[in-house]
């Protein structure tokens, strides 16, 4: 059998609760690692793989991508199915798709979006698991308002973690929408790229004009002062979904 | 201090996937047997409890209600967050309310309301968890078009487990919505009252009409045999949720 090497295009979804995050690691489960070895058994190769992103331990994933270099005659179609016979039901492959050689799923991604979700109410919910459980009672209409000094192209460095050294921390946000749906409140954000932490440091600070503890206008103040210490705390990994990622 | 006997009803949400349904039992872990062991906690007594419904297995409830007397100056609205800390996430009570002597949370029940939920694609779903997978295209026009028969007060011996005898097999179905959004189909199903497993075997046959193994007016037909085997199967547990109980 003559075997091509091609480039494939995977869109996977997964629920991060029980991974160290999407980056391969020697001593920590990772969809990374659980994507390697069910590649292995299946194409019976080392392959080669880039992620779109590397999302942190306990975040989750609706359309994440990936590719992957690999030898073999096995349909596009067929991909999926094989692939899943041998993960771990948290994580789904839901596509694959030959795309051209140079294609790699990190430098050619345009738009990222991200769904950060709160449950505000004052009990937990025993069916909403990737969520921030906030129990206070949030202000929509002053997260909003606040909302709107974020979309643009800023420099971000209040709004990324103080630890990430970056030499360019400008970044464009194109939509931030929050909405309501029984207790559950969806804060959707699509950008050119994020910086480390940054939607996570966002909904934190959202969290707090809906706590009262800010303003809204306060959120402009925190872009121009270009201090992590000004914004909010970093919201939990659990309530984060990388939500789609456009080429 | 001078305690009074009250009656207090209890409204509570529950993922029930890893519970042996409602009902206590001696040597199994239920809902109601960890909730009686929460208010044993809180009240100090021993309480009587009664349930609207006898869920399965695996079934979950979102507005499930269940009156105990007890004898209490706790106020009511902080009855809630005592028994929560003392149960699993997977309960959570979200109310309690003092109502009359007599009231009673199964005879009073006037219509109840569940949620069957399908997962039509290919692949399962890492985040949908409380849903019956169906991997096969279901056509939701006929289930709609079949679920219209279902509508009304009629003998539903065709769609009741079998083994179990029941004097009156008359039920009045008030409403039938079958919705979809992305690819989880919602089959919202209220009535007077069911049958024993007359929701999931209503929710197999629609998923036979889904898949082409039955036609929408197949469905008249069985009603009218009044015969179990020519229903649809039982529909799995873990797709069925009890949604509200109206009194």
């Amino acid at each position: 059998m003559d075997l091509k090497k091609k480039n494939i295009k995977l869109t996977l979804e997964y629920d991060g609760s029980n991974y160290s995050g999407w980056q391969v690691q020697s001593n920590a489960k990772t969809v990374q690692g659980e994507l390697y070895k069910a590649c292995e058994k299946i194409f019976n190769q080392e392959i080669k793989m880039q992620g779109a992103s590397r999302t942190d331990a306990g975040v989750h994933a609706k359309g994440y991508v990936a590719n992957i270099l690999v030898n073999t005659n096995i349909p596009m179609k067929k991909i999926p199915l094989a692939l899943n016979s041998k993960l771990e039901t948290s994580i789904r492959v839901l596509k694959a798709e030959e795309v051209f050689e140079e294609f790699h799923a990190r430098y050619h991604a345009k738009r990222k979006t991200y769904v950060y979700q709160i449950f505000n109410r004052d009990s937990s919910s025993p069916f909403h698991k990737r969520v921030w459980h906030v129990p206070k009672n949030l202000n929509l209409e002053n997260m909003k308002k606040a909302s709107e000094y974020l979309i643009g192209t800023h420099d971000f460095t209040s709004f990324k973690a103080i630890e990430k050294i970056e030499k360019n921390t400008t970044r464009t946000i194109f939509e931030l929408n929050i909405e309501k749906s029984e207790h559950l409140i969806k804060m959707t954000i699509t950008g050119n790229a994020f910086l480390y932490n940054m939607v996570r440091i966002i909904a934190g600070t959202l969290v707090d004009v809906g706590l009262g503890k800010k303003k809204p206008e306060d959120v402009e103040k925190i872009l121009k002062e270009k201090n992590r210490l000004k914004a909010g705390k970093t919201a939990p990994a659990e309530g984060l979904t990388l939500y789609k990622i456009e080429y």
